[in-house]
């Protein structure tokens, strides 16, 4: 839908890396066996995906592979009306931490999270303490963080972090270099202060998520489009991330009922497309 | 959802005004004639409502009735692909004007417009110049123009302007006093900006609505909920509205397949009593 015609040359194949969850159906092994198949270089983890059989195991399955794990998602919500719950928020980080250590990813996402009934003010707080409380076992673990901005739309009950200004303003008052940002383009398209938010964010930028906002977007969660099935100018987003420097993985990550229908092989095929013709 | 408990006490009833798309079955005169027997004092009135009868027997039905009309909703929708599509756009912009005249509406609220593969910054350009464009004949019939900022989920198809930030910026940059903004709480709940800029807002605030955010939302569009069904914290955000000055009605809008489904006068009485608890 969106042409993409700034010049910019498309990204190298080394970069692309794909999420298991836009795999969803697959299992972990069967993740690694389908995407060194299809030359997909990197994957990031979801923890669902680790669970059956534990962080050790996955760690070895992946280091054998030969992929490269760019993260794990996700760590985050972190407010809740108690501090008990908040507490237990807590220590579910610094295990996702460890996990990632297991594993050999580098960063672990965070999606901040939301609690309905819990003013955006006060959960904001609470995510900024949370995070400051598990920097300590991230620095020791030689593990990132990174703050994933999510859609306005999800503020309500999954994360009161919504636009990068936000995940940068965190960043930036927690002053350690293992807390970052996650750049989704779904999440941030449509913010007229993205370009500059970008540029503010510079090395802090710490991985970059593409897919596409379909128009119209049929459900909340589980509508994503591949890149160059919607709006987003997916590439000229790119650019203002690769003009800080960054040249990390580019993550694929897909929610769609549509397309996780599909046999994921030939997900995999389209994604290596619309990656080539529109990232 | 959402306790109120910040001492500000239930607006007046005298500035309770119904949207007749929150009643979207009724035609204008089974609305007027609900409204009224439910001491519903103001009505917002959608075109759709108004195109049976054509706005000047609407003009004569509505000042007949004595029911205070809010505003007329709406124009916008300036951005197209064409030059010819943006020409169309502001004819229809400029009857609209005419017609919020014709029924005695001090404003028309504008939803901006967004075209799909329409890159945004040349969107929120051409709404400018599209606004700006009709500025005169605003002036000339004393009609206002309320800028609503939509949700960022509608920045794809629907509203390039999705911050109130967006809107001060364009109603300060045309500098006349029939272009102000409309705070609807349903879009901007979620902006930590949003105390800040309703406070630099000020006297352009020209209309106020609101509704609720259902957590969870199952439809992008016809899922809002009556106040105090969601997670906005409505009288809060009255209350920094009120701080600037404005006491002007506050209109209730809601697009909801379960409330459309109900009987007009049931949801009526419930609108009351969510205002008085909640608003």
């Amino acid at each position: 839908m969106t042409t993409q015609t700034d010049g910019t040359t498309p990204p190298d194949m080394r970069r692309l890396c794909v999420h298991t969850m836009t795999v969803k159906r697959w299992s972990l092994a069967e993740a690694i066996e389908g995407f060194t198949a299809a030359g997909i270089p990197g994957i990031t983890v979801w923890r669902q995906h680790l669970e059956p059989q534990g962080s050790d195991v996955s760690g070895r399955m992946l280091r054998d592979s030969g992929l490269r794990v760019a993260s794990l998602c996700r760590g985050g919500f972190f407010p809740a009306l108690t501090a008990a719950d908040r507490a237990k928020a807590i220590g579910d980080n610094l295990r996702a931490i460890d996990e990632a250590a297991a594993i050999g990813a580098p960063l672990v996402v965070l999606v901040s999270g939301a609690v309905p009934g819990l003013p955006l003010d006060e959960a904001r707080r609470q995510i900024t303490d949370g995070i400051a409380a598990v920097v300590p076992h991230a620095e020791a673990a030689g593990v990132r963080l990174g703050i994933e901005p999510l859609h306005p739309m999800y503020a309500g009950d999954r994360c009161a972090i919504n636009t990068l200004r936000q995940a940068n303003d965190i960043a930036e008052s927690l002053a350690t270099p293992v807390v970052g940002v996650t750049v989704d383009v779904y999440h941030l398209w449509w913010d007229p202060d993205l370009e500059s938010e970008i540029r503010r964010a510079g090395p802090r930028i710490l991985s970059f998520h593409v897919c596409d906002w379909r128009c119209p977007t049929r459900d909340l969660l589980n509508d994503r489009g591949l890149m160059g099935e919607g709006c987003i100018p997916v590439r000229r987003i790119r650019r203002w991330v690769e003009e800080t420097g960054y040249d990390g993985a580019i993550e694929v990550e897909i929610f769609s009922d549509e397309l996780w229908a599909e046999d994921p092989r030939v997900l995999l095929d389209r994604i290596k497309t619309a990656y080539r013709e529109f990232v």
